[in-house]
């Protein structure tokens, strides 16, 4: 049974649905805004608007970004000839961190789990292979998170990429194993990218 | 420094201005927004849109609402001589939850608290000592939460009542000293609503 009026409950039922927010943390958010000027409110409006509108995936490396090719692709002053592979978006981020990675990425978004029939094919994978094509990329690092799927992803590939010439290599364990790449501190990640051991 | 492209940045940034949320979950909720798909994003906002649009203080208790007066206002099945004094909107529904009380509420949207500049003529005190004019109220139920700001309302409000012959209760101490109103659950809520003492 609802107490709030109908369109705070709707209010709260939309934070509701936010990963992490629960029923009353969800009512906090929704009283923020409610209590938030017009114009706050206006800025969180079009924050959302715009990113929806203005992001899509670089199409080379499939991050999302602003401007397609994005800034990391589009910049001379990177190492053209390594690929760094990572499941997510956020995990770019993770590595730009640590301030060791002069290369490029590729945004797998997401890991083969047949659990949740996710497979190869929906995955990026088609497109990093014709990345590899050209003969300037001289090694991949599998930089997968270190769980069942992610491990299981990079033996895929690295038993895909291995026949094309191309130097395969996987990112250390110094990362906690069953972690998260996004969560990993950036001391760790260095560590891991530096420890990085050939397939 | 930023990794991300502005229009995230933007995105996380308007997240994280939200009362609870890091700088974690706002990358969270982000990438949640931007993987959503159209139609559920334009619900999020819509329901923010109509929540600032529609709702408004009811005239008669200040509570939120769609309607005015409220619903609970407006509800002639309820006991039109009892008022129960909270401090917020969320304490209303904190009270509703108990299914012990059949009155009508008013809401101070606040406490008296110097040190932080509140005094009695930023709290709807004015329009509770109107509502109290008429003759038709028997008994103000003091509901502010039991701290420090929550007590001293209580006394300035009790000290302002009862000249003008309405009775004044305290909701009893069953609630821990230092919690608050909204999170308290309905039993322990229940029984400092019986517990009440005349002041």
């Amino acid at each position: 049974m609802s107490y709030y009026s109908p369109s705070i409950e709707k209010l709260i039922e939309s934070f509701e649905k936010l990963p992490s927010i629960g029923n009353k943390t969800a009512a906090r958010l929704a009283f923020y805004i409610l209590n938030a000027s017009e114009e706050e409110t206006n800025e969180f409006i079009e924050s959302i608007q715009n990113a929806k509108k203005n992001l899509k995936y670089c199409s080379k490396c499939y991050n999302i970004t602003d401007t397609d090719p994005c800034p990391i692709c589009s910049n001379k002053a990177r190492d053209q000839s390594v690929i760094c592979v990572v499941e997510d978006v956020r995990d770019v981020v993770a590595m730009e961190r640590t301030h060791e990675f002069k290369g490029l990425y590729h945004v797998l978004h997401g890991s083969i789990s047949p659990m949740n029939g996710i497979g190869p094919d929906d995955l990026k994978i088609k497109e990093l292979l014709s990345r590899l094509m050209g003969g300037t990329v001289k090694e991949v690092i599998l930089a997968t998170n270190p769980r069942v799927e992610g491990e299981a992803t990079a033996m895929y590939l690295s038993k895909l990429i291995k026949p094309l010439g191309v130097k395969v290599t996987r990112i250390a364990h110094g990362i906690p194993v069953g972690g998260d790449l996004e969560y990993t501190d950036e001391v760790t990640l260095s560590r891991a990218l530096e420890g990085r051991v050939q397939l």
